[in-house]
């Protein structure tokens, strides 16, 4: 059984541990300076799909299909998965799932659903009810732009805050005592809203949240940022992490070992993204490969990842209302 | 901590309650046959807001108030919140609840989001790291009906197998040992696909997941429908409650004590609702009334609840995808 550690940290006893793990992305991902952690890198973004939304699916679904692979799972093997994704209802997950015939949770947290769905795939475990979970997420640059922002075909300008949504999916299973990386701990987000309206510039609406989850968790475990490796927030990409920075500062927290996964995925000058990546498969695609890796080789040893979502729609920014976001933190291990 | 019974029952162990619910509807429940179950009865449909979907954020909110007044409690006793709506990007949850600062946890389950947050609250108790848990979830007429179907103005003719989405909100609070009634077990669905793409006829792409989900259940407790006092679906409406009752009558299973919210909440001939109620306000609210009044008063003992969500979106239909659904149960009882 889990218990609560001051008011925020949830404290995990039960061995839970990343048992497998995958990502697979898109070309312009395989182009960027972690290609070579990546699983599967694909050359066509359609995934030879008719549509966007198909193509992103199928992203989801092939991230989940390689971590059973390099697992050695089959579908029957896991008794829940949680996923969710940026689509309208969720459908990236839902169509991209469906034939899998395994206990469906949906969430939705935007960005911050790589660890929304790891906490929950992990608490399953822990709370006794399941043996072994999956957690996976998703998204894609043509997707989302022409869901949130314009039509492809139309250009828009894009503003110098403004960041690029990955193409692609990581994936996760775990399950109690087999593998290198414990789940320790986790903390569930509250909703924070500065008023930021600015849809180009997400990342100055989601550090605040970062900052509450990662300052509440501090606090809770009585510990402080240089007792971890690494603090990895999810897409806030360069603008938001710079803020990030400063609103810990402010409270006297040096964060000087934060690292964002926006930032990480691609080359900010040579692949033009202006403040970095973004999007559910941006966190997703970047902790299941790089990060959990250098954690399996023991060059990270105990990190804290904190992904954040913004949860506007494009029906509230059009009436005129500011980007709640939300930020959900886990606390990962090696011994 | 929960076990598993058979392949899908989750079992809880640790005697966890509804200890407060409440339920907030529009003025077209209210005139309905349950209107003196409801806790309140808003005669404006917007609640003086200047959008559907503000408006439907503010029933969510308020459904939370009201269960918090009944119950006694304040913000900062609750632990977390699961919430859910139709609306994409799940805004009635995010705005509805950005103010109330507690921990919160989206999810996705379309119409079964009442039942997947309940669940979801119950095993957050179970699992220890939570004292006091919420599941809240809205709906709103004329939100979900400009959002996946026509604009209201355009008023569009209905299909007689078209339901018709109930403006309202439930919400529910559980924690350990206080109030009458117990949380016993759960089912999370699998994605289930029929093929069905008629978007006016949701009550048919349903009802093959709450069979899956209800048979499946039953198998693994080794229990009949006799053996309990009701079998309660979401919104299958009239037409898909039909089919339930044919799928189950094929595999030799009596479905006679079966009802379905959707059939409850509107008078079928004087209110012009086609095949019933639908979104997920209608199980919210009829369950967080009711149905939950009619076990406290011992009136009902021991019920299945199984809320069906149907995953499309005008995407994924206009793509010419079919509708994927899902199906997840709650068992309850007063001793």
């Amino acid at each position: 059984m889990a218990k609560r550690q001051g008011e925020t940290a949830i404290i995990l006893e039960n061995d839970v541990r990343i048992v497998s793990f995958a990502a697979v992305v898109g070309p312009k991902e395989a182009e960027g300076p972690l290609s070579r952690y990546f699983d599967k890198k694909e050359s066509d973004e359609m995934l030879g799909e008719k549509s966007f939304e198909k193509a992103e699916s199928k992203f989801q679904q092939k991230a989940v299909d390689e971590a059973f692979k390099k697992g050695g799972f089959k579908r029957q093997d896991m008794d829940v998965i949680f996923a969710g994704d940026l689509l309208n209802q969720c459908i990236g997950s839902s169509y991209g799932l469906r034939d899998f015939d395994i206990p469906f949770v949906g969430l939705y947290g935007a960005c911050s659903t790589m660890v929304l769905s790891l906490v929950s795939a992990a608490l399953s475990i822990e709370g006794g009810w399941a043996k072994r979970a999956v957690a996976v997420t998703s998204s894609h640059f043509c997707s989302s732009e022409r869901q949130f922002r314009f039509p492809l075909e139309y250009g828009g300008q894009r503003p110098p805050t403004a960041q690029w949504t990955v193409t692609g999916a990581g994936a996760a299973v775990v399950q109690e005592k087999v593998g290198k990386i414990k789940v320790k701990a986790a903390a569930i987000g509250k909703i924070v809203d500065f008023g930021i309206t600015d849809m180009g510039n997400m990342g100055a609406a989601m550090a605040p949240a970062a900052w509450d989850t990662i300052s509440a968790f501090l606090k809770s475990t009585n510990t402080q940022p240089s007792d971890y490796d690494l603090i990895l927030t999810g897409d806030l990409g360069f603008t938001g992490s710079e803020l990030l920075v400063q609103i810990a500062k402010k409270d006297n927290v040096d964060l000087s070992n934060h690292n964002d996964c926006g930032m990480m995925i691609f080359d900010r000058e040579g692949q033009d993204v202006h403040s970095g990546g973004s999007g559910c498969g941006c966190c997703g695609s970047v902790l299941c490969s790089y990060v959990l890796q250098q954690m399996e080789q023991g060059n990270l040893k105990n990190i804290l990842v904190c992904a954040t979502g913004a949860l506007m729609s494009t029906t509230s920014t059009q009436q005129g209302e500011s980007i709640p976001s939300i930020a959900h933190l886990v606390h990962l291990s090696v011994e």
